[in-house]
């Protein structure tokens, strides 16, 4: 007698898993550990293991596993996991192999020129490759959208946040364009007249990495499930079992790495904290970008810039950092670095007020790009005109900090820019629904996070995709997901 | 059309190879860089790629086109390259799936207890699991012996050295045993009177690494091809485009641990010179592990304890080590550390002169055990006779220090032995022939190692498997391997 078709299911996704695994840690040691001159074989090495995912991913075998597997006797956490098994199968094999392909390509061919083309603010040149990767990019969102009856672009954004619609997005951003641009000017105003000093000087990386690893203590980092390296572009990388955690010094400043430590451990924990039983099963990941970066942000912005957080990383930078002057870290200067507002072009270097309005940006143009109702060639007049609606600045002729910026929309990567605002959206609304329960801000003051841990891991971590992000949102704060835990959040914390 | 029979061949094991590139680098990984909690998901994923690598390795496919690409026109390289692609099928073919894996089980379960038994000294114990490693691994010998037409003894050495049979190995050691012993005798009574002043105190781990990485420069490793890491037991894993090296630092000591990264920069070196345009196929690979080990020994004992060469170690441990006292790092001092002649138990840590001694103790009783003649339960009685033999130690009733020592036996790991000794044999033949061609000497106290390395490339390392051992060392010495070099290497040098 033959294993029940469910269970060749899961034999064949935990071999799936084994593959990919080795494909998270060789692309970490790629990033971190590999000298420059073991590129070229370890990327033949690495798009034969692709090769191999992909055909694992797309087995037609597994369409008819799928139609015994319905007719089985499962459990819920079993129907839940089949769902999500077809899910990525569907996602893995709805685009003819040719398509995938040529948009491989043309993304390659049109970041490769970018990196030239922005510092020299090339536009024409950049439009002629892009053209290509848009008019791609519109091809898949048409196949997908056609085999999920959805808008093209929301089938886009299913890749990304399963569930989520524009339509949806609409209500939420169209409210936060409302009270956004008025707050920004306000606090920006406010802050005019407060003062604080920029750190300056040198900050050994020694000294920055033995304070990374002590905030990622406090943090409950596991690091018998893994650890912090660095790398030019930071990330949270390899697997649930041992999480590659990177980051990158500058000498002469911590700021940013030292809250990029605490973002990647939200991200960590998250992943540490995934169900084990359901190790190796799609229902056993993250349930969406969005979640994800829902747990990251509450590190960072939600527990990482709340008073008694920032009290404690003054304490630990002053034990570190022994050359540095007492009054650059202090509390309250830390406060101001850390709480800084101010309109400019870049959204990877955007404070947490003024990052919504780079993103919405980007949602209201991708989103008619892919639907089609806006020419490519358009895109620089239309950010130039939101972005003087929203942050107030001009865009005009200057290219490389307007849409040459991101490397997002140059490997044709369009849907996922929301997943940032929702991450944040969703942080506050945890945070709101937590804070009913617990006395967050006493905890953190008194060193006790396990309380809060244990909120997000029951609530989220360990629901993994267990249910759609509608339903956990719902189980976790009692409501569906809305604008005004967020709007709430930024008023007390900036005004 | 479909492609050339010889083409498709190079194409499998171009993906095979990239299969065992990602097993190098996750092996590596597992060894130097990973969590202890991550081991037993890694160690699954790890599996999975082995059946894999087993698959593609003994794909029935390959049977036909190697027959297929015998009738096409070959030039001498592809001829080569089709040899080794058949010899190595073979090797994966020829045993059974099911004794492949009664193998390893009993394997593992042998050294899983004797990691417990041999610091108990408990052969009893031993003895009941190794019966049946040492059975499995004479099935294996038979096998291996009926396919290829060889005793079975010589049939487990051409897993390691192919080419080389027992009796070239019993007249090379009948020689070496008739002057070594007197030799080593002759040696201690000469350094009983010389005084040597071991180093004490600290030497911190930074300092260590610093010189060991100088020292790897002198040596010209590539380190755009490579990297320097650390590891419980030191090895030269990775690929050849990307070698990693290991080492194992003590804070007390660094006589080892610096010679020990001379010895595997002398394995990397090898690897990283093999021809690129072979790169992916078998007949690119290194000759074989006595070549290998030839390698590592003329960097470590020719090279390294010439007195040029011990001379500028010690000119750069005087520059890093700056808290130890001159007269430790004195060049006479570290000649004398470097060529100090003492009879012990322990091969692994043997001197260059006793080494051999303690691998034809093994290489006799491991050919006898495999033919069947020699009962592996009178193992210890014949280990301790030859023990008092050729270095004039007992070893009755002391077990850990004797037949217990290795974890080579423990695995089933019979043949591999003699590749030592044999190293040590090429690389003073091959010392030998260099000095007929260059000052040797001169270029190293000069720090002009370029010409030798360039003789070693053309002469090995280009080679790859082009050639049959025997032919290798024909073309590069001008006669075939004898031990006269060896002797009169170890004469100039002790006496």
């Amino acid at each position: 007698m033959s294993k029940p078709a469910y269970q060749q299911l899961c034999d064949h996704y935990q071999k799936l898993d084994h593959f990919n695994h080795l494909a998270a840690i060789c692309g970490w040691d790629q990033a971190t550990m590999m000298p420059s001159g073991g590129n070229q074989v370890r990327s033949e090495a690495m798009a034969t293991l692709s090769l191999q995912i992909h055909e694992l991913a797309t087995a037609p075998l597994l369409a008819e596993l799928f139609d015994k597997a319905q007719d089985e006797s499962l459990d819920v956490e079993q129907h839940a996991s089949l769902r999500e098994m077809q899910r990525h199968w569907r996602q893995a094999t709805v685009l003819p192999a040719d398509l995938v392909k040529a948009k491989s390509l043309a993304g390659s061919k049109c970041e490769h020129a970018w990196r030239e083309q922005r510092p020299n603010n090339d536009w024409e040149g950049f439009e002629k490759n892009w053209a290509e990767v848009v008019r791609l990019s519109q091809q898949e969102a048409q196949i997908r959208a056609e085999a999920a009856g959805l808008s093209p672009y929301d089938a886009m954004l299913e890749l990304y946040e399963p569930g989520v619609t524009s339509s949806e997005l609409d209500t939420l951003f169209s409210e936060v364009k409302q009270w956004l641009p008025p707050l920004i000017d306000q606090v920006i105003d406010k802050q005019a007249s407060e003062s604080l000093i920029q750190p300056t000087g040198r900050f050994p990386v020694a000294q920055q990495k033995a304070l990374g690893l002590e905030v990622m203590e406090t943090l409950q980092f596991d690091f018998s499930h893994g650890r912090l390296d660095e790398s030019v572009h930071p990330f949270c990388g390899g697997v649930k079992s041992d999480v590659r955690l990177t980051t990158r010094y500058h000498d002469s400043d911590f700021v940013q790495s030292l809250m990029g430590i605490v973002h990647e451990t939200g991200h960590a924990r998250y992943e540490q904290g995934l169900p084990h039983h359901l190790s190796g099963l799609p229902v056993g990941e993250a349930r969406s970008m969005g979640i994800h970066e829902s747990q990251s942000l509450f590190f960072e912005m939600q527990l990482g810039r709340s008073e008694p957080f920032i009290a404690m990383l003054s304490k630990l930078a002053n034990k570190h950092f022994v050359d540095t002057p007492a009054k650059v870290l202090t509390q309250d200067n830390f406060h101001k670095l850390y709480t800084r507002v101010k309109k400019d072009f870049i959204r990877v270097d955007a404070d947490e007020l003024t990052y919504p309005a780079h993103v919405i940006l980007r949602y209201e143009i991708e989103r008619d790009l892919m639907n089609g109702t806006l020419d490519h060639r358009d895109v620089p007049e239309l950010w130039d005109s939101k972005m003087q609606q929203y942050l107030g600045l001009s865009t005009k002729g200057n290219f490389k900090n307007g849409c040459m910026q991101d490397i997002h929309w140059t490997d044709g990567a369009f849907g996922y820019f929301p997943s940032y605002t929702l991450g944040a959206m969703y942080a506050a609304q945890f945070m709101a629904a937590m804070k009913q329960q617990l006395d967050v801000e006493g905890l953190v003051a008194k060193g006790e996070m396990t309380p809060i841990f244990d909120w997000l891991s029951s609530n989220v971590w360990e629901k993994a995709s267990l249910l759609s992000t509608g339903e956990l949102v719902q189980q976790a704060t009692g409501e569906k997901l809305n604008a005004r835990y967020f709007q709430q959040h930024l008023r007390e914390r900036y005004l």
